[in-house]
């Protein structure tokens, strides 16, 4: 497996790929590499000839009152995992290679940020276009692939590709879950034992809801008394961001669930915010 | 020479010419070519195996109350000059091609933007910066020239591309001048010949201008006192839109004018938008 740090380099050893006949396929990571992650390079694998894997907590995504400094790292683990599952090279560039000190480029995508997190995170969007587009532009890839578990970044990642004509193709891996349902997240690291304990009722909620309008279309007000019903039972340390609606091609809000309708949903555990979705 | 308005088309043309080895150089236009894009293209032939001319009349990029419908167009006449220049694809795509109506993702540029035509044209370098990324993305050009008379449009261009890793070399070329010094520009076609007499005013000031500070450097007023002079005694058509004198690499406003600095000026004569610059 390779390692890369600097720009020209990652840049030099895919054009070497390119030329070579071979295609590429991209998983951007944040690092702190899990089981889901493991679940994006095997689809990756499936792709392409080679499986890039980007390690890099994008200061841009994240709010002034967010989780940047506290957010999980362990690059000699995430290197080692990387190797076990195959991956071809890992480009882990510095934060001050990735932006000049003047930097003031943006990709702004200003619809599909309107609900769900992009509501509660101002910003959060426009540094993950900026970033994605970046890493596209660096890797060449043919395919790049992320997890449905942040539907939202999915939606405003093929959104980007499609208005901005980038030639690369998105494929959208399943929410990785463990046992008793909990979506598999880097943050899950910073739960306490009590707050792991209680976190899967994030899933259990949106099953609840899912049975619920199986039946027959229900008001998005009842979908999310239901749904915050059950996390309230959790007891004091939970608090819900939201809890919304939506098309999932659009993220438009709707107020009738029924078939398709994405439920999406961001609960403060303690100090650790996590989110799921479901499509009923 | 290849004419294509098809998306797909185009970048399968370009993959082809890269598959053989090929490099490509890229002249963004808005059509109605003159003696400026001459010799874009004829830059471009020199950068470049293969040379494709775009013509496109971005909507994005034009203000409500600008001049987007009374900008000259004629393809017909475009598409010959370009054969006679040389070029070897013309890529002529229609809007509702390049823009879906739920189109959503536009890029940003957040500094350069705050002076000159910027400051008088909100949304305009977004739609160029956006434009000018979507063209890359199709077309895959190795090199794209432009001309220096939009000096601004240059640098966010090449802010664009260090800030988001295109990989696409900027090549900027200096302005063509008629033989009385009016920069040749497409929108001269819309001047009454009464308002072509006195265009030459704008580059006569900025020649003045560089008079004046090539002894001594001189207080970014008395620039504009001198300019404004010039231009206000070729009488009530005109109306000076602004006068400023810039950093040419950060755009940032500068007091004194020294060798080095940029001044740059946008003026309406009569309904025509006409703008100049040159670097002390």
């Amino acid at each position: 497996m390779r390692n890369f740090a600097s720009i020209p380099a990652m840049r030099r050893q895919a054009q070497a790929w390119r030329t070579e006949g071979l295609t590429i396929a991209l998983v951007p990571t944040m690092g702190a590499l899990h089981e889901g992650h493991a679940a994006l390079i095997r689809t990756a694998r499936r792709q392409a000839d080679k499986v890039v894997a980007s390690i890099f907590v994008n200061p841009i995504q994240f709010g002034p009152d967010e989780d940047f400094v506290r957010y999980p790292r362990d690059m000699k683990t995430d290197r080692h995992l990387c190797r076990a599952w195959g991956v071809d090279a890992v480009f882990a560039p510095a934060a001050r290679a990735m932006y000049a000190n003047d930097h003031s480029v943006f990709v702004e995508e200003t619809a599909l940020r309107r609900t769900l997190c992009g509501r509660t995170r101002p910003g959060h969007f426009r540094g993950v276009a900026t970033v994605v587009l970046k890493l596209f532009n660096i890797v060449a890839p043919h395919t790049a692939v992320f997890g449905q578990k942040d539907f939202q970044q999915v939606a405003v990642v093929q959104r980007l590709v499609r208005d901005l004509n980038v030639p690369v193709a998105i494929v959208a891996v399943p929410t990785v879950r463990e046992k008793d349902g909990l979506a598999i997240s880097s943050r899950n690291a910073r739960l306490t034992s009590e707050q792991r304990r209680i976190a899967p009722c994030l899933w259990a909620a949106l099953q609840a809801a899912r049975r619920l309008c199986r039946a027959k279309p229900r008001s998005s007000a009842a979908v999310g008394k239901t749904i915050r019903k059950i996390i309230r039972a959790q007891g004091a340390y939970s608090a819900v961001e939201y809890i919304e609606t939506v098309c999932p091609r659009t993220l438009h809000p709707v107020q009738t669930v029924k078939q398709g309708t994405l439920i999406a949903l961001a609960v403060q555990i303690g100090d650790v915010r996590l989110i799921d979705n479901l499509v009923v």
